[in-house]
């Protein structure tokens, strides 16, 4: 008898020289990166900002759709979206990654999402902030996580499920973490959660719960499939791993010149070129952006822009870079004020989680 | 020497067993198809229409961007977005798919864009009609085609180009083209051709051209890299072929029920189910809709929605099927007035376009 075990797999790892496969492209021709000239723009433009979306985008009503809050609290609450823009209005300008950008230049290669390096945006979400809500419908004593829970709903490895994802209580009352209702100044898209999601600035993507439904105080840790199972960094499939939480640091170098439609390897006339990109970290404000021009032998400080958008938003870098002709592979790294910065090696685990190793970008520079 | 020649690669087939390259993925990452639960949108939001770029996306000004219209005219004219816009303004509803859909599922398999069967969308155009705006430059009595230039600037297979197309005069003085500014509504969004592009109903997308900046009437046939070599149905590489033109028919199943994340697979319930989806050609009006819930063995009417949305807009469709327990392939094949249908063998052809052979929705029906 067919039973929903039926249509998953086993995850796995891509064999050597295996290339991409149709179920993983098949996820890439909806789940887009940003086209990398857009890192031109300091607030990604409707359309080309990131998207992974588990299972398919639901259909919900702005005018009905309500957001719970209940649980292990004194006053459970419903708000529907009149409710919710009524509070305080709060927008921030926040950097979203995929905890799974970088995974498909592993090796190997973890077989899910096949992102490269293309799985981020910075937009302005609006929308009130979460502690005050907790706060009043008073979260009890001993609460440990905070479910939130999306009105998407599928299968993975098995498990039938509606998308969940827990934050630890004391992330869930930080006081950037917003209910939010606009992106850019415009309600949600559907891709983007509409009418309601969840934004925590500093984490990757998956924190980020879309097409929000409920919100539910627990006062015991939750082992749902998202925060168990899915987002773990492990060495491997038995290895119970730690939790994927905040972006780790990256720099993007915006590609100059004009591409090729295939190989997208980039084409500049010689002489000087302001080389720029964006730059940022989850755990601390990136403190310097080193660029190479040389596939990484020697690195240069790039000048920073400054952090005018805010503590959770991309920084822009630029860097004055004189083109000469022959081929050059082109990368930069950022560094934060944590101290952590972007690797030379890949930081291979299971998942093909947060692999922030620095870009490769190529040029060939003509004759004069 | 480093030339242009260095960046690009010989068109090719991929081996029998070959994966999707790495290649192919950067552009999947880049252009992303309509994720197909979107299908329920009659009219497709923002940032869900599918995108097909050759290059990069122009950064254009709208304050200053103009069109010229020139060649063999008695009156060339420069027109800025304000002097677009106080001419005759039309809106039309028109779909458009990438000539290129289908091509991933194509053995041998054509390496370039990798689409499976998602690169389309129907969107509401807004701009002014062309033929009015050519008469009034007075086009030469012996002119052939007229060549629409974007800004948008790169390489393909050594050609270092802008990105551009002609029509034949019949086409371009066709009453439906239009220079559009407005995407449903909104001023066009950078990555559909802000500020204007050209609107060619029933054609693939290669031919509205984006970023337009330039409209250039011709008395010799224009033998241009999009015309002359890209976009051309070819048995082999030696062969001169045929240019694509308008789009063949199909139609598209909603899937139906729930995904797993990584196989796509549908997951439903027994019963009763709608099945819908959207039946478009740019030939001639969609007259029927056959529906399969067997993989191709049998075959059943489909009911169709109005033709409400005019002659060059996709058509919806539906299909009462009672869901049994086990697997189940649909799909559905649209028939045009012109007595053009879907193939269930592949229509291959060199280059991977127009290959519009019947969609597989591979569904799992639960016990009850």
């Amino acid at each position: 008898m067919t039973t929903v075990d039926d249509v998953s797999r086993p995850s796995r790892l891509a064999e050597p020289d295996e290339g991409i496969t149709v179920e993983e492209l098949r996820l890439a021709a909806r789940n887009h990166g940003i086209p990398l000239e857009a890192l031109r723009y300091d607030v990604t433009p409707a359309g080309l900002h990131y998207l992974l979306i588990h299972y398919d985008i639901p259909d919900l009503d702005p005018a009905t759709h309500a957001v719970t809050v209940g649980g292990a609290v004194d006053r459970p609450l419903a708000l529907d979206l009149a409710a919710l823009r009524a509070r305080p209005r709060v927008t921030r300008r926040v950097t979203l990654e995929c905890a799974g950008n970088g995974r498909a230049l592993l090796h190997p290669r973890p077989v899910s999402q096949p992102w490269l390096v293309e799985a981020v945006g910075n937009a302005e979400w609006t929308g009130t902030p979460l502690a005050p809500l907790l706060r009043e419908a008073g979260i009890a004593a001993d609460a440990v996580d905070v479910v939130f829970t999306g009105a998407d709903h599928g299968v993975e490895r098995g498990v039938e499920q509606d998308y969940q994802r827990a934050l630890p209580v004391a992330d869930a009352l930080r006081e950037e973490v917003l209910l939010a209702y606009e992106m850019n100044g415009a309600p949600l898209l559907p891709q983007h959660g509409a009418p309601l999601r969840l934004i925590v600035p500093g984490w990757y993507g998956m924190a980020h719960v879309k097409w929000l439904r409920a919100i539910d105080v627990r006062t015991e840790a939750f082992d749902g499939y998202q925060n168990a199972v899915a987002y773990r960094l492990r060495r491997d499939a038995d290895d119970p791993g730690v939790p994927v939480t905040r972006i780790e640091p990256r720099a993007l170098v915006r590609p100059p010149g004009f591409p090729d439609f295939m190989s997208r390897t980039r084409v500049l006339r010689p002489g000087p070129c302001t080389l720029d990109g964006r730059a940022w970290s989850g755990h601390a404000p990136v403190v310097s952006v080193e660029v190479t021009t040389d596939g990484g032998a020697t690195w240069a400080p790039a000048r920073l822009d400054d952090q005018s958008g805010g503590e959770f938003a991309w920084r822009g870098w630029r860097h004055e870079w004189t083109a000469e002709p022959g081929r050059h592979v082109l990368g930069a790294r950022a560094t934060d004020a944590s101290g952590r910065t972007q690797p030379v090696e890949q930081p291979w685990n299971r998942g093909g989680f947060a692999n922030n190793l620095v870009q490769r970008v190529e040029v060939v520079v003509l004759p004069g």
